[in-house]
């Protein structure tokens, strides 16, 4: 017996969760869900039901864990408690200063419930928080750095396209190599926001638009640009289509501790990914959380839940004794 | 109240052991457990009881974890399983071809005693392990790779030692750049032995023994040598001690998958370590799986465990909510 999950949200995200699903025997992908009407919504996969989110009512006995696919800014903050009283779910929750209340609100209606939800799995949050974690527990006398890229950042591209005379753009977070080799040597510097990541620009200037203005107002802007050493370069649609098309993205943990009587030795570890596709790695972070959450509900557990609450084991299909024998 | 920890075995990894628990505050070294006469053996830590091996038979109500610090050939499995019937425990048991065997033994008594016990704690097995697992979830159509190096092998080095003619040695293990780098590509070839690895070899020859000899026996070693490119340098026991007195290790794991409807983005996750001190960076990891068995055994679980069992969050000394504000 499969382990049935459902989709809710048919974008990059939801598309990535289909496609892991579709790599895992023991997961099926029973329904996709959507605010938009169903009938427009055609899936990659044949033969999968998709109905509106409405449907979710009435739909509990069918679906063994629903995975969110929504974003973080306003999906999310409704849709996980709201359905975390009758699914066991996923989110990949990621705006990092508002997990604590998003936890407590999503642990509160699983409780209720009497389901588990797992929120802000990814990779950022997600695999990353994990290394983070682990690497803080073997060096508590350390220091972490995270590096973003090279790769696309959507919220950036977005500010970019909400410029007026921009058409369409790309923005690329750049880790600034120095610094990055300077912690893989394990050295401890002081990073400013500057010096840790650079960012990388290409527009789509609308006929007869004043690029000057364009260029002025993205490097000066708040909180996206005006921190970081930005470059803009003006490119065709055509360009844009045919060289920056995909959503690549990645990036290092990277901890440096010490160890020893007096700290005399220096350890570093590194956790890094470099990924083609974005959506696509973090659907399959989900679907693996999504066997886990399956798992800790038919254990009787409930309650909101983290990558940090959750066995290892509990996300691989094989069994202990497999996973002792080829992967330990 | 500090978690007690009793430590059975003096050398690299019990001290290594020692100095993490003295950078973890609620961790406290409760006593070391020696086979040697208990009065030669003098540890860092002030104030620390050394007692007999034997003394483990009636101080069971003074630890709370058992770490046994001794070697995976012979020690540890009479050891765990002996142990475990009357203490948590924690091994880095590394004999990769019998932990299924060594599991099962341990689990056994660990049950009956109604203890925890975690075994293979360290990086390989241990943190390499759980990045092998972690990837092989996240990318189901994948394939690993593990390097290691460059770093001291101290079973080779023994075996080295143990040529006639040879005073001394220490032998370094060397990932192949160029394997290395094809694999952190994304590409993925099928390496053998001798194409992952070099190995390095540091002797200090016995006065007038035939070196002609010792490096042939050395490169033609069965299983230690033969498989590989090997050079051997010969040096004087004070350019030993000066520029080989270190245990640095490390190494890589790397997984590298495919995702997407046909397969067509490649995703690669890479783990890695460098450490300038192989026994400390090994002693912190079996100190926070100490803590771990302790919060195990107190919600009443009993067993043979591996980290892939652990949720990441019994590892640290930190609250869920500071885990989540902080480091997810």
């Amino acid at each position: 017996m499969k382990i049935r999950i459902g989709i809710l949200g048919y974008g990059n995200l939801g598309k990535g969760v289909e496609s892991a699903i579709r790599q895992n025997p023991d997961l099926e992908l029973a329904a996709v869900f959507t605010r938009r009407a169903p009938e427009t919504v055609k899936t990659a996969s044949e033969g999968v039901r998709v109905l509106s989110a409405d449907a979710l009512e009435t739909v509990q006995d069918e679906i063994d864990v629903l995975v969110l696919c929504g974003g973080s800014a306003t999906d999310l903050p409704v849709q996980t408690p709201l359905y975390a009283r009758h699914y066991n779910v996923i989110d990949s929750f990621d705006t990092h200063a508002n997990i604590p209340a998003h936890f407590a609100a999503v642990d509160q209606a699983a409780r209720e419930g009497g389901r588990v939800a797992v929120i802000s799995c990814g990779w950022d949050p997600g695999m990353f928080s994990l290394n983070r974690l682990y690497a803080d527990c073997i060096l508590p006398d350390g220091k972490d750095y995270t590096f973003w890229g090279r790769g696309v950042s959507q919220g950036h591209s977005d500010a970019i396209r909400r410029i007026e005379g921009v058409a369409d753009a790309r923005q690329y977070t750049v880790p600034v190599p120095e610094a990055l080799e300077a912690v893989r040597r394990g050295e401890t510097p002081e990073l400013t926001t500057r010096q840790k990541h650079t960012r990388e620009c290409f527009v789509v200037a609308k006929e007869g638009a004043d690029k000057a203005r364009i260029e002025r107002e993205i490097v000066t802007m708040p909180n996206y640009f005006s921190d970081y050493d930005t470059t803009v370069h003006f490119i065709s649609e055509e360009e844009l289509l045919r060289d920056h098309a995909g959503l690549p993205h990645g990036g290092s943990v990277i901890r440096t501790g010490k160890t020893g009587l007096c700290g005399e030795h220096t350890q570093v570890i590194e956790y890094s990914l470099k990924l083609d596709s974005n959506p696509e790695f973090t659907g399959s972070v989900l679907a693996a959380c999504a066997r886990a959450a399956y798992r800790m509900s038919k254990e009787g557990q409930s309650g909101a839940k983290t990558l940090f609450d959750i066995p290892p084991a509990y996300l691989s299909a094989k069994s202990g004794e497999e996973l002792r024998a080829h992967l330990l």
